[in-house]
């Protein structure tokens, strides 16, 4: 059988697990890693007797680009592969734009006859696969999203986010469940010199990822002891007839690229399908993202 | 906007909880009630205004038909469907038999152009779902489920097959879970005058539902007292890295009229995009089940 050759766009934590999770993949083959001109060359031992590149079109043929970026830079990025022709994932992660990027990156697909899987990390991607199972046991209620695992658990796209603010040397952004799916944010700081806290701090507050919850912004030395790789989730949909829970913890970046390792299968099958598109999670089978035959992925059913 | 026009085949509890999650349902419409010849007539309040009929097609146009009749004589209710060309629900509950059902009627339902969900309840079903988005996020590793919520379950699918039993007058089959996804059976019976209690519970013992599990079989003098319409699962998978866990519990019959009158939905829009065959719970995609706009759907994602 024909691997499904895949690339990994992005060398943070999240690209470093999608490498993981592509070489236990069965049924993939990983041609290599696209990264920025200034990154290149970098002694970096995992990437021992990989194709490091900075331009996608250097590797050859490529089913499915894995675009492990900051999110706020991903769907420029998948644009770029659509135009290319190249199915893309990504785990973009801002809630309250999914549906305009699904109309932005739609079109685009279509015209360009290729696939696109957005929003597929654990939340959302398959935690919004779960909200909707939920939904369709119990049509009537309220469901509760609620983060951070037992002990809070580390935000990459917030962490990302403050990091991307002027002054910010280094940053760690946890979650915390406040209860009944409200949370707070914890927010460390490494600074540069002469930067100004109280800005940083204003700005932190005004982004959109940290405008609806309560967040501490301090400044420390040195964030690393702050930091954790866990997160997690606990969905509820309570109602007097029925109740469901489901609960995820985990190492995040590693949950992240197993969702979008599982989604560049089904974009693949989608594109062999011609089934041109930008599609989340919830909107391709779920049989798709399995590997194996069909009878295989049927099995457990 | 154009209301699903629904039926419902069979009476029993699920059609029951059928016709209530229909009538909820702000885009279906309930058009009729199929029964068998025998039960035409009865005095029954909740179908009291509802078009009660014993063929199909006494009700004129009919977008989706329920099929809410004990499992095994489900298949051959479904195909006689297909041949009428309507499109149609089940809740068939035998898992070692998916495969073949899928087989048996895909190729018929693709022929006649219809398109036919089956194995639509809760498990099989959604929880068949949540498995598959379990491996999604954790790859490797071992899923268990265990069925009987918090205090045992009745299984609908059990009990009717208890009942279809020469001798039994009435049954009740509670399952109860017996540690890391293993069950016990407790069935109570209500034997017929003359019955033969020693080979009334070999022969259940014998019956591929039961033959893999523990099954305690108790003659009682009413089962009512033994009944209960709860049940519920627990699907786990624990891995070093990644930790998950869903639960569910509640009225039974409700949990799967509800996931079969959503799964009618997603088969009308199946046939609407021309898209025939006979598919699992999981060969659809999970948006497809819920109500409204493409917008208010990917709402909460």
């Amino acid at each position: 059988m024909e691997k499904i050759k895949v690339a990994i766009i992005g060398w943070g934590n999240v690209g470093r697990f999608c490498k993981q999770a592509v070489e236990r993949a069965p049924d993939m083959q990983l041609v290599g890693v696209v990264r920025r001109p200034q990154s290149i060359g970098k002694d970096i031992a995992e990437l021992e007797g990989l194709s490091v590149v900075t331009d996608v079109g250097e590797l050859g043929a490529v089913d499915v680009a894995l675009v492990s970026i900051p999110s706020r830079e991903a769907p420029d990025k998948v644009k770029e592969m659509i135009l290319k022709g190249i199915p893309t994932v990504d785990s973009f992660d801002v809630h309250d734009q999914i549906l305009a990027t699904k109309k932005a990156l739609n079109q685009l697909a279509v015209q360009h006859r290729t696939v696109s899987i957005f929003g597929a990390g654990w939340d959302p991607g398959t935690d919004s696969a779960v909200r909707t199972i939920l939904k369709v046991i119990a049509p009537v209620g309220k469901t509760t999203t609620t983060f951070g695992g037992t002990t809070g658990g580390r935000s990459m796209g917030h962490t990302a986010a403050v990091k991307a603010i002027a002054g910010v040397k280094d940053a760690v952004s946890l979650t915390l469940p406040n209860g009944a799916g409200r949370h707070k944010r914890q927010v460390y700081i490494e600074l540069m010199p002469d930067a100004d806290f109280e800005k940083i701090t204003a700005q932190i507050r005004q982004d959109p990822y940290f405008i609806h919850d309560a967040t501490d912004v301090v400044a420390v030395e040195n964030v690393r002891r702050f930091d954790t790789m866990n997160h997690g989730g606990r969905l509820e949909r309570l109602t007097q007839d029925i109740q469901q829970m489901y609960t995820i913890e985990g190492v995040n970046p590693m949950m992240t690229a197993n969702v979008m390792v599982a989604s560049a299968r089904a974009a693949y099958r989608a594109q062999l399908a011609g089934q041109f598109g930008a599609f989340t999670f919830i909107e391709r089978p779920l049989i798709d993202f399995l590997p194996g035959s069909f009878e295989e992925r049927l099995e457990g059913y």
